[in-house]
Protein backbone atom coordinates (compact mmCIF):
# COMPACT_ATOMS: atom_id res chain seq x y z
CA UNK A 1 0.00 0.00 0.00
CA UNK A 2 1.77 2.79 -0.68
CA UNK A 3 -0.75 5.25 1.03
CA UNK A 4 0.82 4.17 3.94
CA UNK A 5 4.60 5.36 2.62
CA UNK A 6 2.94 9.00 2.26
CA UNK A 7 3.77 11.67 5.29
CA UNK A 8 2.29 15.22 5.28
CA UNK A 9 4.77 17.39 7.17
CA UNK A 10 3.51 20.73 8.26
CA UNK A 11 5.97 23.08 8.93
CA UNK A 12 5.43 26.19 11.64
CA UNK A 13 1.30 25.47 11.20
CA UNK A 14 -0.17 28.39 13.57
CA UNK A 15 -4.00 27.01 14.00
CA UNK A 16 -5.35 24.32 15.74
CA UNK A 17 -7.98 23.97 14.12
CA UNK A 18 -6.33 23.60 10.37
CA UNK A 19 -4.11 20.67 11.70
CA UNK A 20 -7.36 18.75 13.06
CA UNK A 21 -8.62 19.31 9.71
CA UNK A 22 -5.92 18.25 7.62
CA UNK A 23 -6.14 14.61 10.43
CA UNK A 24 -9.68 14.21 9.05
CA UNK A 25 -8.76 15.02 5.65
CA UNK A 26 -5.82 12.32 5.78
CA UNK A 27 -8.05 9.91 7.34
CA UNK A 28 -10.77 10.50 4.97
CA UNK A 29 -8.19 9.77 1.70
CA UNK A 30 -5.95 6.60 3.47
CA UNK A 31 -3.29 8.29 4.99
CA UNK A 32 -2.03 8.64 8.38
CA UNK A 33 1.51 9.50 8.88
CA UNK A 34 1.73 13.14 10.43
CA UNK A 35 4.78 15.22 11.02
CA UNK A 36 4.72 18.84 12.84
CA UNK A 37 8.09 20.95 12.09
CA UNK A 38 8.42 23.96 14.89
CA UNK A 39 4.39 24.39 15.36
CA UNK A 40 3.54 27.39 16.67
CA UNK A 41 1.48 26.89 20.79
CA UNK A 42 -1.65 25.12 18.52
CA UNK A 43 -5.07 25.24 20.20
CA UNK A 44 -5.70 21.53 21.17
CA UNK A 45 -9.42 21.50 22.13
CA UNK A 46 -9.82 23.14 18.57
CA UNK A 47 -7.75 20.85 17.46
CA UNK A 48 -9.16 17.96 18.46
CA UNK A 49 -12.70 19.21 17.74
CA UNK A 50 -11.56 19.68 14.03
CA UNK A 51 -10.13 16.16 13.71
CA UNK A 52 -13.47 14.38 14.86
CA UNK A 53 -13.45 10.67 14.15
CA UNK A 54 -9.60 11.17 13.69
CA UNK A 55 -8.34 11.99 16.76
CA UNK A 56 -5.99 8.93 16.28
CA UNK A 57 -3.72 10.92 13.75
CA UNK A 58 -3.65 13.93 15.99
CA UNK A 59 -2.42 11.60 18.82
CA UNK A 60 0.26 9.97 16.97
CA UNK A 61 1.56 13.08 14.64
CA UNK A 62 5.58 13.49 15.21
CA UNK A 63 6.84 16.80 16.52
CA UNK A 64 10.29 18.08 15.25
CA UNK A 65 12.83 21.00 15.41
CA UNK A 66 13.55 21.03 11.73
CA UNK A 67 11.81 20.50 8.12
CA UNK A 68 15.48 18.53 7.55
CA UNK A 69 14.77 16.03 10.03
CA UNK A 70 11.35 15.51 9.08
CA UNK A 71 12.52 14.46 5.55
CA UNK A 72 15.39 12.49 6.67
CA UNK A 73 13.92 9.12 5.69
CA UNK A 74 11.82 10.05 2.68
CA UNK A 75 13.12 9.84 -0.71
CA UNK A 76 10.90 12.27 -2.75
CA UNK A 77 9.94 15.76 -0.82
CA UNK A 78 7.23 17.90 -2.54
CA UNK A 79 7.20 21.03 -1.54
CA UNK A 80 3.77 23.04 -1.98
CA UNK A 81 4.06 26.73 -3.28
CA UNK A 82 1.04 28.91 -4.75
CA UNK A 83 3.57 31.10 -6.29
CA UNK A 84 6.05 31.04 -9.51
CA UNK A 85 9.29 32.61 -9.60
CA UNK A 86 13.09 31.67 -8.77
CA UNK A 87 13.00 27.78 -7.25
CA UNK A 88 9.63 27.51 -8.48
CA UNK A 89 9.83 27.04 -12.36
CA UNK A 90 9.96 23.05 -12.28
CA UNK A 91 6.35 22.82 -10.68
CA UNK A 92 3.58 20.82 -11.31
CA UNK A 93 -0.23 20.12 -10.69
CA UNK A 94 -1.07 17.05 -7.87
CA UNK A 95 -2.81 15.13 -10.75
CA UNK A 96 0.76 15.63 -12.75
CA UNK A 97 3.24 14.72 -9.85
CA UNK A 98 0.89 11.92 -8.45
CA UNK A 99 1.87 8.93 -10.18
CA UNK A 100 5.32 9.76 -9.65
CA UNK A 101 4.51 10.15 -6.16
CA UNK A 102 2.69 6.67 -5.40
CA UNK A 103 5.53 5.21 -7.89
CA UNK A 104 8.35 6.58 -5.06
CA UNK A 105 5.79 5.79 -2.40
CA UNK A 106 5.83 1.74 -3.05
CA UNK A 107 9.48 1.41 -2.54
CA UNK A 108 10.35 4.18 0.35
CA UNK A 109 9.02 7.29 2.22
CA UNK A 110 7.61 10.09 0.37
CA UNK A 111 6.92 13.59 2.15
CA UNK A 112 4.28 16.12 0.82
CA UNK A 113 5.49 19.44 2.27
CA UNK A 114 2.70 22.42 3.60
CA UNK A 115 4.19 25.62 4.70
CA UNK A 116 2.41 28.05 7.30
CA UNK A 117 -0.46 29.54 7.00
CA UNK A 118 0.17 32.96 5.99
CA UNK A 119 3.30 32.84 3.99
CA UNK A 120 4.04 29.07 2.82
CA UNK A 121 7.35 27.82 2.63
CA UNK A 122 10.74 29.88 2.16
CA UNK A 123 13.05 29.51 -0.56
CA UNK A 124 15.22 27.64 1.91
CA UNK A 125 12.74 25.17 2.84
CA UNK A 126 11.86 25.33 -1.08
CA UNK A 127 15.33 24.23 -1.45
CA UNK A 128 15.00 21.16 0.40
CA UNK A 129 12.22 19.62 -1.33
CA UNK A 130 12.99 17.75 -4.45
CA UNK A 131 10.20 18.94 -6.40
CA UNK A 132 7.74 21.47 -6.45
CA UNK A 133 3.47 21.02 -6.03
CA UNK A 134 1.29 24.07 -7.13
CA UNK A 135 -3.02 23.44 -6.49
CA UNK A 136 -4.42 24.97 -9.17
CA UNK A 137 -6.57 27.52 -8.71
CA UNK A 138 -8.30 30.80 -9.78
CA UNK A 139 -5.48 33.64 -10.13
CA UNK A 140 -8.27 35.93 -8.65
CA UNK A 141 -8.06 33.94 -5.71
CA UNK A 142 -4.93 31.65 -5.75
CA UNK A 143 -4.32 31.17 -1.91
CA UNK A 144 -6.24 27.84 -0.64
CA UNK A 145 -6.63 27.35 3.25
CA UNK A 146 -3.95 25.53 4.05
CA UNK A 147 -6.38 22.29 5.38
CA UNK A 148 -8.14 22.45 1.55
CA UNK A 149 -4.39 22.13 -0.15
CA UNK A 150 -3.56 18.71 1.58
CA UNK A 151 -6.92 17.77 1.00
CA UNK A 152 -6.45 17.97 -2.67
CA UNK A 153 -3.77 16.47 -2.86
CA UNK A 154 -4.40 13.42 -0.81
CA UNK A 155 -7.59 13.08 -3.08
CA UNK A 156 -5.67 13.14 -5.89
CA UNK A 157 -3.11 10.40 -4.43
CA UNK A 158 -6.30 8.58 -3.26
CA UNK A 159 -8.11 8.04 -5.87
CA UNK A 160 -5.05 7.36 -8.71
CA UNK A 161 -3.94 4.66 -6.00
CA UNK A 162 -7.57 3.44 -7.06
CA UNK A 163 -8.94 1.89 -4.09
CA UNK A 164 -12.01 3.31 -3.53
CA UNK A 165 -14.64 1.09 -6.05
CA UNK A 166 -17.12 3.75 -7.28
CA UNK A 167 -20.58 2.42 -6.23
CA UNK A 168 -22.04 0.28 -9.45
CA UNK A 169 -25.73 0.75 -11.17
CA UNK A 170 -27.49 -2.28 -9.58
CA UNK A 171 -29.77 -2.73 -12.51
CA UNK A 172 -27.98 -3.51 -16.32
CA UNK A 173 -28.73 -1.88 -18.75
CA UNK A 174 -31.80 -3.30 -20.69
CA UNK A 175 -31.63 -5.07 -23.69
CA UNK A 176 -33.11 -3.98 -26.93
CA UNK A 177 -35.71 -6.44 -27.46
CA UNK A 178 -36.78 -5.58 -23.57
CA UNK A 179 -36.93 -1.85 -25.07
CA UNK A 180 -38.33 -2.41 -28.22
CA UNK A 181 -41.53 -3.95 -26.05
CA UNK A 182 -41.75 -1.02 -23.87
CA UNK A 183 -41.80 1.23 -26.76
CA UNK A 184 -44.74 -1.10 -28.65
CA UNK A 185 -46.77 -0.63 -25.15
CA UNK A 186 -46.02 3.14 -25.32
CA UNK A 187 -47.27 3.22 -28.88
CA UNK A 188 -50.61 1.13 -27.96
CA UNK A 189 -51.25 3.75 -24.62
CA UNK A 190 -50.83 6.89 -26.55
CA UNK A 191 -52.89 5.70 -29.37
CA UNK A 192 -55.42 4.34 -27.10
CA UNK A 193 -55.46 7.61 -24.89
CA UNK A 194 -55.83 10.12 -28.02
CA UNK A 195 -52.59 11.42 -27.68
CA UNK A 196 -51.75 10.44 -30.96
CA UNK A 197 -53.29 8.91 -33.99
CA UNK A 198 -52.21 6.44 -36.79
CA UNK A 199 -51.00 9.27 -38.85
CA UNK A 200 -48.75 10.83 -36.44
CA UNK A 201 -47.84 8.32 -34.39
CA UNK A 202 -44.35 7.15 -36.47
CA UNK A 203 -43.44 10.64 -36.20
CA UNK A 204 -44.26 11.14 -32.19
CA UNK A 205 -42.65 7.36 -31.45
CA UNK A 206 -39.48 9.56 -32.75
CA UNK A 207 -39.56 11.69 -30.25
CA UNK A 208 -40.14 9.13 -27.06
CA UNK A 209 -37.63 7.54 -28.15
CA UNK A 210 -35.29 10.09 -28.09
CA UNK A 211 -36.16 11.13 -24.96
CA UNK A 212 -35.37 7.39 -23.44
CA UNK A 213 -32.55 7.44 -25.48
CA UNK A 214 -30.68 10.32 -24.53
CA UNK A 215 -29.20 8.60 -21.41
CA UNK A 216 -29.24 4.65 -19.95
CA UNK A 217 -32.05 3.14 -19.68
CA UNK A 218 -32.02 -0.14 -16.89
CA UNK A 219 -33.94 -3.16 -16.63
CA UNK A 220 -35.86 -1.13 -13.70
CA UNK A 221 -36.33 1.69 -15.07
CA UNK A 222 -37.85 -0.04 -17.90
CA UNK A 223 -40.54 -2.01 -15.98
CA UNK A 224 -41.31 1.04 -14.66
CA UNK A 225 -42.60 2.22 -17.76
CA UNK A 226 -43.82 -0.88 -19.21
CA UNK A 227 -45.68 -0.78 -16.19
CA UNK A 228 -47.47 2.12 -16.84
CA UNK A 229 -48.38 2.15 -20.00
CA UNK A 230 -49.76 -1.58 -18.65
CA UNK A 231 -51.96 0.36 -16.09
CA UNK A 232 -53.25 3.31 -18.14
CA UNK A 233 -54.61 0.69 -21.09
CA UNK A 234 -56.27 -1.16 -18.01
CA UNK A 235 -58.10 1.81 -16.79
CA UNK A 236 -59.10 3.57 -19.71
CA UNK A 237 -60.42 0.05 -21.55
CA UNK A 238 -62.47 -1.84 -18.90
CA UNK A 239 -61.13 -1.51 -15.46
CA UNK A 240 -60.74 -4.95 -15.36
CA UNK A 241 -57.50 -6.10 -13.26
CA UNK A 242 -55.16 -6.98 -15.41
CA UNK A 243 -54.60 -10.60 -16.03
CA UNK A 244 -52.02 -12.33 -13.59
CA UNK A 245 -48.80 -12.77 -16.19
CA UNK A 246 -48.99 -8.67 -16.63
CA UNK A 247 -48.15 -7.31 -12.91
CA UNK A 248 -48.83 -4.10 -12.29
CA UNK A 249 -46.53 -0.80 -11.74
CA UNK A 250 -43.75 -1.52 -9.58
CA UNK A 251 -42.58 0.39 -7.10
CA UNK A 252 -39.17 2.24 -7.75
CA UNK B 1 -17.76 30.49 -18.75
CA UNK B 2 -19.50 27.74 -17.34
CA UNK B 3 -18.00 27.65 -14.06
CA UNK B 4 -20.23 31.44 -13.27
CA UNK B 5 -23.63 29.02 -14.46
CA UNK B 6 -22.45 26.54 -11.50
CA UNK B 7 -24.63 27.03 -7.69
CA UNK B 8 -23.45 25.97 -4.72
CA UNK B 9 -26.14 24.99 -2.55
CA UNK B 10 -26.02 24.22 1.32
CA UNK B 11 -29.20 22.65 2.94
CA UNK B 12 -29.25 23.82 6.84
CA UNK B 13 -25.98 24.80 7.27
CA UNK B 14 -25.06 24.71 11.38
CA UNK B 15 -21.43 26.44 11.48
CA UNK B 16 -20.24 29.79 10.06
CA UNK B 17 -16.54 28.49 10.20
CA UNK B 18 -17.90 25.79 6.98
CA UNK B 19 -19.86 28.47 5.43
CA UNK B 20 -17.39 31.13 5.16
CA UNK B 21 -14.54 28.35 4.07
CA UNK B 22 -17.17 26.84 1.83
CA UNK B 23 -16.88 31.02 0.00
CA UNK B 24 -13.34 30.64 -0.20
CA UNK B 25 -12.85 27.19 -1.47
CA UNK B 26 -15.15 28.72 -4.26
CA UNK B 27 -13.20 32.20 -4.85
CA UNK B 28 -9.94 29.39 -4.85
CA UNK B 29 -11.90 27.34 -7.97
CA UNK B 30 -13.86 30.32 -9.98
CA UNK B 31 -17.16 29.87 -8.70
CA UNK B 32 -19.35 32.62 -6.93
CA UNK B 33 -23.00 31.68 -6.85
CA UNK B 34 -24.01 30.78 -3.08
CA UNK B 35 -27.50 29.48 -1.85
CA UNK B 36 -27.98 28.82 1.43
CA UNK B 37 -31.42 26.57 2.09
CA UNK B 38 -32.92 27.44 5.88
CA UNK B 39 -29.85 27.84 7.70
CA UNK B 40 -29.22 27.90 11.56
CA UNK B 41 -28.22 30.91 13.16
CA UNK B 42 -24.86 31.13 11.93
CA UNK B 43 -21.51 32.62 13.62
CA UNK B 44 -21.00 35.31 10.49
CA UNK B 45 -17.83 36.51 12.51
CA UNK B 46 -16.51 33.04 12.57
CA UNK B 47 -17.72 32.83 8.76
CA UNK B 48 -15.77 36.28 7.83
CA UNK B 49 -12.89 34.80 9.54
CA UNK B 50 -12.54 31.51 7.38
CA UNK B 51 -13.88 33.59 4.31
CA UNK B 52 -10.78 35.85 4.14
CA UNK B 53 -10.68 37.35 0.85
CA UNK B 54 -13.55 35.83 -0.62
CA UNK B 55 -16.40 37.74 1.64
CA UNK B 56 -18.32 39.46 -1.25
CA UNK B 57 -19.32 35.65 -2.12
CA UNK B 58 -20.31 35.37 1.45
CA UNK B 59 -21.98 38.81 1.50
CA UNK B 60 -24.00 38.11 -2.05
CA UNK B 61 -25.38 34.65 -0.73
CA UNK B 62 -28.96 34.38 -1.10
CA UNK B 63 -30.99 32.67 1.76
CA UNK B 64 -34.08 31.02 0.80
CA UNK B 65 -36.56 28.44 2.58
CA UNK B 66 -36.68 25.37 0.65
CA UNK B 67 -34.41 23.27 -1.44
CA UNK B 68 -37.46 23.48 -4.07
CA UNK B 69 -36.99 27.76 -4.06
CA UNK B 70 -33.10 27.17 -4.39
CA UNK B 71 -32.92 24.37 -7.45
CA UNK B 72 -36.20 26.27 -8.94
CA UNK B 73 -34.30 27.39 -12.24
CA UNK B 74 -31.47 24.76 -12.52
CA UNK B 75 -31.33 21.86 -14.50
CA UNK B 76 -29.09 19.52 -12.90
CA UNK B 77 -29.03 19.45 -9.42
CA UNK B 78 -26.56 17.38 -8.49
CA UNK B 79 -27.21 16.00 -4.89
CA UNK B 80 -23.93 14.77 -2.36
CA UNK B 81 -24.22 11.69 -0.37
CA UNK B 82 -21.90 9.54 1.19
CA UNK B 83 -23.97 6.66 2.00
CA UNK B 84 -25.56 3.86 -0.52
CA UNK B 85 -28.91 2.77 -0.25
CA UNK B 86 -32.56 3.64 -1.44
CA UNK B 87 -31.80 6.14 -4.00
CA UNK B 88 -28.52 6.27 -4.10
CA UNK B 89 -28.01 3.40 -6.78
CA UNK B 90 -26.84 5.52 -9.79
CA UNK B 91 -24.07 7.75 -7.88
CA UNK B 92 -21.10 8.94 -9.52
CA UNK B 93 -17.78 10.11 -8.45
CA UNK B 94 -17.07 14.23 -9.26
CA UNK B 95 -14.64 13.17 -11.53
CA UNK B 96 -17.38 11.03 -14.10
CA UNK B 97 -20.04 13.88 -13.37
CA UNK B 98 -17.76 16.57 -14.17
CA UNK B 99 -17.88 16.59 -18.23
CA UNK B 100 -22.12 16.24 -17.69
CA UNK B 101 -21.90 19.50 -15.46
CA UNK B 102 -19.79 21.56 -17.42
CA UNK B 103 -21.67 20.36 -21.04
CA UNK B 104 -25.42 21.42 -18.64
CA UNK B 105 -23.69 24.38 -17.30
CA UNK B 106 -22.60 25.96 -20.77
CA UNK B 107 -26.56 26.86 -21.38
CA UNK B 108 -28.11 26.71 -17.86
CA UNK B 109 -27.88 26.54 -13.96
CA UNK B 110 -26.74 23.80 -12.50
CA UNK B 111 -26.98 23.10 -8.55
CA UNK B 112 -24.22 21.11 -6.16
CA UNK B 113 -26.58 20.61 -3.46
CA UNK B 114 -24.59 19.75 0.15
CA UNK B 115 -26.67 18.76 2.83
CA UNK B 116 -26.24 19.79 6.97
CA UNK B 117 -22.84 18.52 8.69
CA UNK B 118 -24.24 15.92 11.01
CA UNK B 119 -26.59 14.09 8.56
CA UNK B 120 -26.16 14.96 5.17
CA UNK B 121 -29.22 15.16 2.65
CA UNK B 122 -32.60 13.18 3.85
CA UNK B 123 -33.99 10.51 0.83
CA UNK B 124 -36.66 13.48 0.66
CA UNK B 125 -33.98 16.16 -0.60
CA UNK B 126 -32.03 13.77 -2.56
CA UNK B 127 -35.23 13.25 -4.65
CA UNK B 128 -35.29 16.69 -5.51
CA UNK B 129 -31.50 16.07 -7.20
CA UNK B 130 -31.93 14.94 -10.59
CA UNK B 131 -28.16 12.94 -10.08
CA UNK B 132 -26.18 11.87 -7.01
CA UNK B 133 -22.55 12.87 -6.50
CA UNK B 134 -20.17 10.84 -3.84
CA UNK B 135 -16.78 12.05 -3.18
CA UNK B 136 -13.95 9.21 -3.41
CA UNK B 137 -12.95 8.48 0.66
CA UNK B 138 -11.73 5.99 2.80
CA UNK B 139 -13.73 3.12 4.05
CA UNK B 140 -12.31 3.40 7.69
CA UNK B 141 -13.91 6.79 7.80
CA UNK B 142 -15.72 7.97 4.61
CA UNK B 143 -17.18 11.54 6.30
CA UNK B 144 -15.44 14.65 4.95
CA UNK B 145 -16.00 18.19 6.48
CA UNK B 146 -18.57 20.16 4.61
CA UNK B 147 -15.71 22.61 3.43
CA UNK B 148 -13.49 19.65 2.23
CA UNK B 149 -16.69 17.88 0.16
CA UNK B 150 -17.35 21.31 -1.11
CA UNK B 151 -13.64 21.71 -2.36
CA UNK B 152 -13.37 18.43 -4.11
CA UNK B 153 -16.32 19.31 -6.20
CA UNK B 154 -15.35 22.54 -6.69
CA UNK B 155 -11.63 21.53 -7.82
CA UNK B 156 -12.83 18.78 -10.40
CA UNK B 157 -15.13 21.34 -12.01
CA UNK B 158 -12.12 24.06 -11.95
CA UNK B 159 -9.37 21.78 -13.45
CA UNK B 160 -11.94 20.26 -16.21
CA UNK B 161 -12.88 23.69 -17.11
CA UNK B 162 -9.48 23.90 -18.05
CA UNK B 163 -8.52 27.58 -17.49
CA UNK B 164 -6.26 27.26 -15.36
CA UNK B 165 -2.43 27.00 -17.19
CA UNK B 166 -0.16 25.19 -15.21
CA UNK B 167 3.40 26.66 -15.17
CA UNK B 168 5.76 25.58 -17.61
CA UNK B 169 9.52 24.70 -17.76
CA UNK B 170 11.09 28.16 -18.36
CA UNK B 171 13.99 26.42 -20.16
CA UNK B 172 13.66 23.72 -22.85
CA UNK B 173 14.78 20.09 -22.60
CA UNK B 174 18.20 20.26 -24.10
CA UNK B 175 19.64 19.17 -27.40
CA UNK B 176 21.15 15.47 -27.81
CA UNK B 177 24.25 17.17 -29.39
CA UNK B 178 24.67 19.35 -26.43
CA UNK B 179 24.08 16.44 -23.73
CA UNK B 180 27.05 14.84 -25.64
CA UNK B 181 29.23 17.60 -25.33
CA UNK B 182 28.20 17.54 -21.51
CA UNK B 183 29.44 13.85 -21.20
CA UNK B 184 32.23 14.51 -23.21
CA UNK B 185 33.41 17.07 -21.12
CA UNK B 186 32.52 14.70 -17.93
CA UNK B 187 34.38 12.02 -19.01
CA UNK B 188 37.88 14.41 -19.39
CA UNK B 189 36.78 15.58 -15.91
CA UNK B 190 36.49 12.25 -14.31
CA UNK B 191 39.96 10.33 -16.28
CA UNK B 192 41.60 14.17 -14.79
CA UNK B 193 40.58 14.06 -11.58
CA UNK B 194 41.22 10.09 -11.40
CA UNK B 195 38.01 9.41 -10.37
CA UNK B 196 38.34 6.33 -13.61
CA UNK B 197 40.42 5.00 -15.71
CA UNK B 198 40.58 4.65 -19.50
CA UNK B 199 39.57 0.77 -19.01
CA UNK B 200 36.89 1.73 -16.70
CA UNK B 201 35.29 5.07 -18.55
CA UNK B 202 33.25 3.45 -20.67
CA UNK B 203 31.02 1.35 -18.03
CA UNK B 204 31.32 4.70 -15.68
CA UNK B 205 30.20 6.83 -18.31
CA UNK B 206 26.86 4.46 -18.77
CA UNK B 207 26.46 5.14 -15.32
CA UNK B 208 26.37 8.62 -15.31
CA UNK B 209 24.82 8.51 -18.31
CA UNK B 210 21.35 6.46 -16.42
CA UNK B 211 21.77 9.01 -13.68
CA UNK B 212 20.93 12.11 -16.37
CA UNK B 213 18.59 10.32 -18.39
CA UNK B 214 16.09 9.21 -16.06
CA UNK B 215 14.95 12.39 -15.85
CA UNK B 216 14.31 15.55 -18.04
CA UNK B 217 17.64 17.76 -18.61
CA UNK B 218 17.07 21.08 -19.36
CA UNK B 219 19.49 23.32 -21.46
CA UNK B 220 20.07 25.38 -18.18
CA UNK B 221 21.03 22.11 -16.10
CA UNK B 222 23.49 21.23 -18.61
CA UNK B 223 25.20 24.85 -18.62
CA UNK B 224 25.73 24.39 -14.82
CA UNK B 225 27.09 20.59 -15.15
CA UNK B 226 28.78 21.78 -18.17
CA UNK B 227 30.43 24.90 -16.06
CA UNK B 228 31.84 22.04 -12.99
CA UNK B 229 33.46 20.11 -15.36
CA UNK B 230 35.51 22.91 -16.85
CA UNK B 231 35.97 24.78 -13.29
CA UNK B 232 37.34 21.36 -11.91
CA UNK B 233 39.86 20.81 -15.16
CA UNK B 234 41.05 24.20 -15.21
CA UNK B 235 41.78 24.19 -10.82
CA UNK B 236 43.56 20.49 -11.20
CA UNK B 237 45.16 21.88 -14.17
CA UNK B 238 47.31 24.71 -14.18
CA UNK B 239 44.74 27.28 -12.23
CA UNK B 240 44.68 29.79 -15.00
CA UNK B 241 41.34 31.42 -15.65
CA UNK B 242 39.14 29.88 -18.08
CA UNK B 243 38.94 31.34 -21.32
CA UNK B 244 36.56 34.46 -22.49
CA UNK B 245 34.46 32.18 -24.57
CA UNK B 246 33.70 29.71 -22.07
CA UNK B 247 32.62 31.15 -19.39
CA UNK B 248 32.82 29.70 -15.56
CA UNK B 249 30.34 28.03 -13.06
CA UNK B 250 26.46 29.43 -13.26
CA UNK B 251 24.53 29.71 -10.39
CA UNK B 252 20.88 27.48 -10.82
Amino acid sequence: MSLSNIRIVLVNPLYGGNVGSICRAMANMGLSDLVLVAPANLDMDEARMMAVAAKDILERRRVVGTLGEALADCGLAMGTTVRAGLYRAHVRTPREWTPRILEAARTGKVALVFGRENSGLTNEELALCTNLIQVPSSPDYPSLNLAQAVMVCCYELFVAEGTFVPPEELSPECAGATREHMFTMWREMLLEIGFMNEQKADHMMLGIRRIFGRNPLTDDDVRIMMGLARQVLWKVRDGAPPPPDKPGPESP
